[in-house]
Order: structure tokens, then C-alpha cells, then sequence
């Protein structure tokens, strides 16, 4: 890890705020439209170290409930480590495979599920739950908001690759007990995610589930609701659609505006 | 919502893939470190529809394990709304306040949690974990990873929201049962986030925990570590460290590099 890089983000914050300009909100854009879940197409060239901790400082600036800052990064580069680990995926996606019949069964054993050893870098995400003590501010009612702060921290990371040119594939195909026995994860310490890092020769123009006919992209209009659930705004039933209660039934006008 | 809307998404894949160039890529980075929790500041402006649209179109554009498309979206605009949230919010964080003890119990009671009636538009983002039927291909081991889908989601529309002026707050005080109650969400959807969405006067420098001394960053540093967990660069060690298996204690040689 480079510990002598200038800290970026120490910088941008020194500086005066101007509001993003038009190009700077499209490659916002542009990075969150062109992000790819990986699993092939990876290049065998090292990923510098002063890239690599560009990256993990970006996941480290994800928001975290009461500051906790709970992840850790556990970097594997090592083939025998990587062995390992897709020994234990092909284990477990043998299983899931039967769970399928065909002709489901058939496509998904066409699907390429993990880059585990064609990625130069493989990274385990982790979440330390009792970080920040007993009472973490914000914590109280919601006791997962720690895991959510460090999937935050995962997107940022993967954001940040995209516009590196890096291609991110989280593979979620393995067992996490048997994961933290390969990585050495103390038992209190949560694995989030595992993920392989690697530039690649492209980036698909589609998610790979969505290209290979496995599922469809649903209209995200489809997903919105108004007020309260299932108020849409052509009124369209909703197969989650539920009675709602008299106080919030009134007709919503600004749904109307769409 | 404005339906029609040009697909930006579609657009944007359609053009041959360059990379990044440097201006993009520090743009994306940009947002990564000036996004912030945002509970103040906020402005009456109105967010047009175009731009709440593009803001959940990113949030749509996170992956997902299975492709599922976990989330749903309840747009929040009314005052009698916002108020019974904020009085949930207000009986939470009551009970919350009485967990600390002088002197950082006073310091608690000085910060500002949320913005929930400041805001001109509240999102409340869901998980509905039965979209995609019974066996979601990704799932099978990690039950909560459409969970961590929905994360993911929601951190593209903060940093797109960033981009575009506007603050969000993640109202994590909250309680979830009391919010569905509100929201009229059925039963078997989870609700994962209760976010406040507004143009701002300003984005702060730092997060606020850190600015109020509630909490200080960690150094990214000491987060990180080699081929498996307590194995770090300067071999300092670690309140978690453990005994690692014989198998993964060897020299890791790339640790030396930093």
C-alpha cells in the first residue's frame, strides 16, 4: 500500500465548492450507468498499488452510522489463497445448480459466476460490529445500519474502479464460515463481500444476467410509489399491493404532475 | 415522475467504451469525498421531477444478486407525512439520548439527526425479498445480499445526488415497524432506508460526527490487511487479531512493497 500518495481527499475538501459542472455530473453518471458486476474479459496486469489504495480510500469515505468506519480490507493476491477460495465456490455452485430445473438448469451452468483467479486482486470486505463500542449512535433501533454502511462503502469502491477502468465482480456464491477459515477472519468480524479486481479488455454494455436472457430489467417506474405504497401514478395494481390505512388514503396530488 | 424522460442509461451504453479520462474519473472521485450526510442546510427550492427521476434511475442502475431489482421507492413529498416521521423520529431518539452519559450525553443532545421536515422530498427504499421467485441464482448461501443490493442502490443515488447540489440524510433513528405503519408497506417487505433529499446552501467540509468531535476518521492504513486478517505492512498489531492458520502465516512478499 502506498502510504506516501498525497491524500485526495484531503485536498478536495480544502478547496472552495462549486456546484458539479454538466461534465462532471454526466461522468458521475457515466460511472454509476457503465458499472459492471464482472466475471470475465480480465487482464492479467497489475493493479499499481497507489490505484489500489485510491480505491479503499474511496470505500473508506462511504457515510458509516455514528462514524464507526466498521470495515476492514483483507487483500489476497496470493494464487494458493485464490485456489482456495474457488474450491469453495465450486462446492457451493455445484449445489445451487441443482436447485434449478431445466431449461433454467442449462443456462445457468452456461454463466460465469466469479473471476476468482483470473483477477489480479481479490478483496474481502468485512463489517467489525462492535467497533465504536456498545452504543453506536444511530445504531440503536436498527442493528444491521453497520452492514449497510459498509455495502455503501462496497459501491463506492466499485464507482471508483469503474472510472479506473477496473472491473469489480462480487462473487456471492461461497460460504462465509469457510471463507473466514481460509482469510483467518476472527469469529466477531462479519465477511460482507468478496470481491475480484481486475482491469479489463471491456466492460459488457448490459449486466451479464440481463444479456443472457436469465431476468429482465424492470421499469424503474414500476418500482415507485407515492406517499405510500402502491399509490402509483396511473393507479396500476401493484402484485404487493396492499390495503392502506384510511389516514393515508386521500388522493395525492403531486402524483398527478408525473 | 416525468415518464418521458430521454433514457440516459440507454444512451450512454450505446456509445463505444472509452476510458475514463482524468477530468472524469477525478469527477467521480469528487463526488465520492464531497458526499455527505446532509441533516441541515437545506432549501425550500423543489427538486424537479426530471431530476428525482435520473436520481432513482442511479439507484436503479446498482447490480444485483440474481438481477433481482430488489428495491422499491416511496417518494414522500406531503407535510402530514413528514411529520408523523418526524414524530417517530423524536420518540426513538429520546430513548436513545438516555444510553450516554455526561459529558457526551450533552454533546448528543447538540446534533442535528435528521432532516426529515427541512427537506422538500423524504425517499423511503425497500427490499422486497421475494422478487425473483424462490431461488434467486447468487443467493443461496448469502441469504441477505439482496439487502446489500439495495445498499449499493442507495449509496449511486447519494453520489448522483451529490452531483446534482442535492443532500441526502439517512434517517437511521428511526423505527422500522412504526415507519411501515406510516407507509402502509406490507408486511414482507423490509424497509431499509428513510433518506431526506433537498437542495442545500452548502455541503460541509467534513462529515458532521467528525467536525463535532463525536468520533475522528480512522487512517485507511489500518484497515487493511495482507493475504489474510492481522498480517499488516508495519506488523503492528491488532485489539482483533487472532491466530491465523499455519497454512496463511508464511511472509507475504507484496505486503512489503508499500
Amino acid at each position: 500500500m502506498a502510504r506516501n500518495e498525497p491524500d485526495v481527499a484531503a485536498r478536495v475538501v480544502m478547496e472552495p465548492q462549486e456546484p458539479f459542472s454538466s461534465s462532471e455530473r454526466e461522468a458521475v453518471y457515466r460511472a454509476i450507468f457503465e458499472r459492471r458486476d464482472v466475471r470475465r474479459n480480465f487482464l492479467p496486469t497489475p493493479i499499481p498499488d497507489a490505484v489500489l489504495t485510491r480505491l479503499l480510500n474511496a470505500a473508506h469515505h462511504a457515510g458509516s452510522v455514528g462514524f464507526m468506519q466498521p470495515w476492514d480490507f483483507v487483500i489476497v493476491r496470493k494464487p494458493s489463497t485464490k485456489r482456495a477460495v474457488k474450491q469453495l465456490f465450486n462446492k457451493t455452485n455445484g449445489a445451487a445448480a441443482l436447485r434449478y430445473k431445466k431449461p433454467r438448469a442449462d443456462l445457468y451452468r452456461t454463466l460465469k459466476l466469479e473471476g476468482i483467479e483470473e483477477s489480479s486482486v481479490n478483496l474481502c470486505v468485512t463489517c467489525s460490529r462492535q467497533r465504536g463500542g456498545p452504543h453506536v449512535l444511530g445504531r440503536s433501533t436498527v442493528r444491521d445500519t453497520d452492514l449497510y454502511s459498509t455495502c455503501c462503502a462496497i459501491q463506492n469502491l466499485w464507482l471508483a474502479a469503474r472510472a479506473e477502468g477496473i472491473g469489480v465482480g462480487w462473487v456471492s456464491i461461497l460460504s462465509h464460515a469457510a471463507l473466514k477459515q481460509v482469510l483467518g477472519i476472527p469469529r466477531p468480524v462479519k465477511v460482507l463481500a468478496y470481491l475480484c479486481l481486475g482491469y479489463v479488455s471491456e466492460f459488457s454494455a448490459k449486466p451479464d444476467l440481463e444479456a443472457a436472457g436469465w431476468r429482465a430489467r424492470l421499469p424503474v417506474q414500476e418500482l415507485v410509489h407515492y406517499e405510500a405504497w402502491g399509490n402509483r401514478v396511473e393507479g396500476k395494481g401493484r402484485r404487493q399491493g396492499c390495503e392502506l390505512p384510511k389516514s393515508i388514503q386521500e388522493p395525492v396530488t403531486r402524483a398527478k404532475r408525473g
